[in-house]
C-alpha cells in the first residue's frame, strides 16, 4: 500500500490542464481539485439528508477521493487531446489495476465506475460536485484578474439539468450571479 | 454556504509552512495535504474494518476532510510561532465560526475536536493519517534531493506508540527503510 | 549573530499573505516588502529634514529594517486571523526573544515598539511608508493584471490622517490618480 | 496560420512530465526541450556533413522543430500512461490534424513520420538528439542537486546502439563520465 | 561541444525581462521564445518559397536558432539597460567566443550578424519573426488578463514597414484585430 | 518620487542570477538580497561601535539600502557577462540617473560610489555585508539540498582579507565550518 501512497502523491504535483493551457500561471493540482469536490461531496450530501434525500454519504465520499486517482498514471489529459484517444477506457484500465493494491480494489473500482457512468445516486451527486468546483475555481480565477477562461462557464448548463440543481438552485445561480457581477465591474 | 466553499479554496493557496521554511520552493499546499490524509484515512479505514475492528468509516473520512479547515483563516502557523500564540485555541474558535455557514456546524465541530482531543478511534486515526502523510511527503521530498527534513522523522515515534501501529506496522517501517536506503546511497 | 541572522532568512520564503489570498500567484516576499519600506523611510526622513522637521533619520531607518523581523518566526498571519489570535502580543514576544542574538536587543525592541506603538516621530514615518509600500505594490498588482485588491486601498485613508500627509500630499494622491486612471482604462 | 501559431504557444506551458512526477519543481517545458533538440540536431548535423556523411541539414531541422507539436493537443504524456493508451496513434492523428493549417501539411508529417519511425538518416539523428538533450538536462537537475533521476540514465544504452554512436562516442561518454563524476563527489 | 550544449541549457532558464519586469510572474524563457521563432520561421521561409520568393530556408533556420545563444553568456538584458551599455558590442563578443566550440564557428557567427545587422534576406526574415512571436506572446499574456504590455504593440509598425509585410499582411493584420476584439470586451 | 517607488519594485522581480543560473528554482531577488544585507550591516555597524571604532551607522543603512539600486535598471548581470560589457560603467551611469528624482540625488550618489570604490569603512562595511550574506544564502541554498554552488565559496577568502575580519572571524569561521559539517553529512 505504501507504493500506492506515494504513487498518489502525484496527484499533488499534477497541474490541472484545463488552467494551465488558458494561461494561468502555477495552477490548482488535481489534488487541489480533488479536495474541495470531496468537501463540496459531503455539504451536499449531508444537505440532500437533511431535506429527506436517501443519499449514502460514506460512498458518496469514498467516490468522492477516488474519481480522479487515474490521473496518478494517466495525468490530466485535457479535452483537446481526449478527441484523439480513449481517455475514459484508458483510465478506467489504470484505476483499476492501480487500486489492486488497496485495501478494497474491488469496492472501490465499483464506486470508481458509478462517477465515471453516473449510474448511482452517489456517483452523479460527485460529477455534480466536480463541475460546481471546477466553476468555483474559474470564479476564484477570474476574481483575480485572469480572463480566457469564458468557455468553462457553459457547464452551468449541465448544473441547471442535473437532478440535483432543485436542491442546489441557489448555490448554482449564486456563484452564476457573482460571476456576472465581477465582469459588470 | 458559497461563501464557505470559497474561503476554503484559500486552503489551495496557503502553503505548508514547515517545507516552506525549510527551503521546499513551492512547497505543497494544505489541500494537497488534506487530500491525501483523506485517502490514507480512507484505506487505513477500511483495512482495520476488515481486520475486525470497529470504526465508522463515514465520520473517519469526515474528519480527514475538516481537520484543516480552520488554516483557511488561521492559516499554516509553523511550530516556532505557536510557542508564541496559542493556535489551538484560536483554531478552535475559527473553526466553529467558518463551519456556521455549513449544513452541518455542530456536528462538523465536534467531529474536528475529536480530531483535535484524538477523543474518538476515528479522530486519532486520522492524527495517525495526518503524521504518515507528512512523512510521506518528507520522504518524496529527500528523494527528489531536498534536504534539511531530518527533525520531520521524530514523528515515526509518535507513529509507533499509536495503538494503530500493530496495524499498521508493514507500512510505518517500510516507510522508515526506505528513506534509510535513500540516504545509505 | 550567524543563527540569527540564518533565521531572518526566513523572510525571504514567507510570502505577504494579503496578496497570496487574493489569488496573486507568487507574490512578494516579507522580505521584498521590507526593504522597499526601508527604502521610502529613507526618502521621506531626507525629504522631511530638507523640509525643516526634526527628524532621526538613523533611527527611523533601523525602524524600518526590523519593523517586521517578527514574521521570521510567527509568519505574515492575515487579517482573518487575527480576529482569533493576539498577533500584536505574539509578535511582541517574538520580536524581544529573537532580538536577544543581536547586538543591541534593549535598543532594538525599544525601536521595534515605538513601531508598533507609533510612539515616535521615527515610529510613526515607518508606519506611513509601511503603508505607502503596500499601496504601491497593489498599484503594481493591479497594473500588471489582477484585480480583487479593491480592499487594500481603504488605506488611503489611514495616509490621509497622517500627520505626514502634508508634506507627501503629492505622493499620495499622485499614487491613487494613477490607480483611478488605470481602472477608467 | 495565425491559430496554429497560437496553438503552439501551449508547448511554452505544458511541462515535461517526466521531470514533474520525480519532483523537480517547475521542471522545464516542451518548447524548452525541443529548442535545445533543434540546437544539437544543428550541431550533429553539420558535424556528420564534415566527416563525410551526406544528411540533409535543412530536413533534420525542421524535424527537430516538428517532433513534438502534437504535445500542443495531446500534452506531455507520461511512460506510466503510455501503458493504457496509445499515445504514438493519438499523437499520429493530433499531428497531422494540427499541420493542416501549416504551409506545408503533407510535407510536414512526412518528416515528423520519418521521426517517429526513425526512418531517415534524419529522422533517426533527431531522435538521437532527443535523447541525447534529455540525458543533458537530466545532467543538469542532478548537478543542481536533485536526486530520483537514475532511471533515465538507461537511455545511454540506446544512444550507444545508434548509428550516430561512432561519431559522438566522445560527446556521450564524455557525459556519462561527468555525471559519474558529480556521484563520486 | 558538451560543454557549450550544457551553457546553452541557460536559456531555459533566463527569463524573457520584457514581460518580467511588466509584472508576469514566471514569464517564458528565452529558450521557449527561440523555439517559436525558429518555427515561425519555418513556416514564413516555406510560405515565401512557396510563392515564389528565392529564400535559403536551411539557412534561415540557423538564424533563428542561433539568433539569441549569446544571452546564455549576457541573459536578456532589458531595453532601459541598454541605454547603459552597449548590448550589441557585448552580444557580438559573446557569440563569437560561445560559438567558438560550436562545430561551425565561422559560419554561424556570420550568420548569426546577418541577423544582427539584417543584412540578409534570411536574417530579416528572423527579426520579422523574432518581432512577430513577442507579439503573440504579448496577446497570449493580454488574453490570460495581463495588462501592462501596451507598449509592445508599438512593434507592429516595424511589421508593417518590413519588405515581408506584403506576403503576411494577413497574419499581422488578423493579430492586431483580434487584439483589438480583447480590448473591446 | 513616484515613479522612482515603482522603479524599484523592479528589484523585486528581478532574480538573483548567479542562483538562477546554476539551477535553483525561483531564486531570491536582488530586494530579498539588498534586505538581508541591509540588516547584516546594523548589526555589524553596531558591533563595530561597541567595539570602539568609530563608523557613521546612519551612512552604512543608507549605502546598504542603495548598493543595488542600478540594477532595477540594468538587472543582476551576471560574472559571465561582465567580461563582456563594462557593468560597472553602466551600473554608475544607471545610479546617477535612477537617484535625479530622489530627495538627496548628490549624497545619494556619493554614498553609492564609496560602496562601489570601497573607498569610505562604511563603504567597505557593506561590500563585507554583501559577500557574507551571498554566503549565508549559498549556505541555505545547500543545506535545502542544492549543489553546485561551489564556486561561492571563494568569497570566504575575500572576507579573510577584510579589515573587518578581526571583529567577524566567529561569524565567519562559523558559516565556513556549518558548512562543512553539512557536507560530511
Amino acid at each position: 500500500m505504501l507504493d500506492l501512497l506515494i504513487e498518489l502523491g502525484n496527484l499533488k504535483r499534477l497541474p490541472r490542464t484545463g488552467w494551465l493551457l488558458r494561461g494561468v500561471p502555477n495552477p490548482e493540482s488535481v489534488a487541489e481539485h480533488s479536495y474541495r469536490v470531496a468537501l463540496i461531496t459531503l455539504f451536499l450530501a449531508d444537505e440532500l439528508k437533511a431535506k429527506g434525500v436517501e443519499i449514502d454519504v460514506e460512498k458518496a465520499l469514498k467516490i468522492a477521493l477516488l474519481h480522479d486517482v487515474g490521473e496518478s498514471r494517466i495525468t490530466d489529459i485535457p479535452k483537446t487531446a481526449q478527441y484523439y484517444l480513449d481517455k475514459g477506457k484508458a483510465e478506467k484500465k489504470a484505476v483499476m489495476e492501480l487500486l489492486l493494491s488497496s485495501p478494497e480494489p474491488k469496492e472501490y473500482f465499483k464506486l470508481w465506475r458509478e462517477y465515471e457512468e453516473e449510474s448511482s445516486l452517489e456517483g452523479k451527486l460527485v460529477k455534480f460536485a466536480d463541475r460546481l468546483e471546477m466553476l468555483i475555481q474559474a470564479y476564484e480565477y477570474e476574481k483575480a484578474g485572469f480572463r480566457n477562461l469564458d468557455e468553462f462557464w457553459g457547464t452551468v448548463k449541465k448544473l441547471r439539468e442535473s437532478e440535483f440543481y432543485s436542491y442546489f438552485r441557489e448555490l448554482v445561480e449564486g456563484l452564476v450571479e457573482m460571476r456576472e457581477k465581477l465582469h459588470r465591474g
